[in-house]
């Protein structure tokens, strides 16, 4: 049974995403997210959010692409995605190696399948990786928006840092694309949200 | 927009899943797991282990249905799989009870199709059901192997105990079923899991 065995060991490994803590803070408050629940969380937004991929976009490639595009930080730990270009730079080395690593400890076939739905995350050309990445950003908005700011205000964040990044949204899905931007504006409005630092 | 609303409103009330605790310990013994990211782990186990699951089983259906198996937990809490029977049949009516408001947040055509995935998994019937099940019994199982005896020991579970669960395991997968079998011998040997209680 050395293959199972392979497989159980990695099992056994993507455990420790469960100890990788994210900025991002749960709904009700009480302390921040780790980044396995959050792969669970992006895993039914693609179950429940489906209708609003891009029609060519294979659902269940989605679901394993979201599954799986963060045990990188069991090595790499989480990078915020308002870090500098410096760090996010150097996130996405130490994200390579680590991929490196933890898919090897699969069968061979299975560590060049999975790996190869990492990169296509990671390169965001195709429907799904796209529309994955969308999910991916618009989660700690709602988050934020529903702890009336959470880690916007924590690091002070500004409304046109947060649109910034709803271009990664409005690129995989064009109604979510509008949603974010509207979650913005109505953030703003109730002073989560600080609107753009004037110059 | 209102669609998208209530289907928002949904993935904002699943968040309060990462605030249910289970018995089971992480891996590294640091504390004691969460049903979401619980879920995530058995969702992963269905993406590497799905060639042990019977042909005819649909590995999207199984994925679906471990993401969303202990949402009603949100309500109803999390049972230990060795309650007494009174106490898992009590579970079984807040369960379902939790299922009717839960998904009820959902737009009638998604609330209708993720309630019947539910209860797939909860009549065991199907191939997807089963293998669903086997992995959701056998991803504690680790837990306290690697944490040398986690549940089974704060709790005084037997191996007659764990062999009886290792049942629905088997009726899932029997490669798995076999390997949990030596699973519980090994735990067994190295002084994890007491033997069957002396009559």
């Amino acid at each position: 049974m050395e293959r199972l065995d392979e497989q159980l060991r990695f099992i056994k490994e993507i455990d420790r995403l469960k100890g990788v803590l994210r900025q991002s803070p749960l709904v009700d408050s009480s302390r921040r997210e780790n980044s396995a629940e959050h792969s669970w969380h992006l895993a039914m937004m693609a179950v429940t959010l489906g209708e609003y991929a891009p029609r060519e976009a294979d659902l269940g490639r989605v679901i394993t692409m979201v599954l799986l595009h963060d045990i990188v930080e069991i090595d790499a730990g989480d990078t915020f995605v308002y870090a500098t270009d410096t760090a996010l730079a150097e996130a996405e080395r130490a994200e390579r190696a680590a991929a490196d690593r933890i898919f090897a400890l699969l069968p061979a076939d299975q560590a060049g399948w999975l790996r190869a739905v990492w990169d296509e995350f990671e390169e965001r050309r195709t429907a799904e990786a796209r529309f994955a990445r969308a999910l991916d950003r618009l989660q700690p908005m709602l988050a934020n928006y529903h702890t009336r700011g959470g880690t916007w205000r924590a690091h002070g964040v500004t409304a046109d840092q947060v649109l910034a990044k709803v271009r990664f949204i409005e690129d995989g899905s064009a109604a979510l694309g509008t949603y974010a931007r509207e979650l913005v504006a109505a953030s703003v409005d109730k002073g989560f949200l600080a609107p753009a630092a004037s110059r």
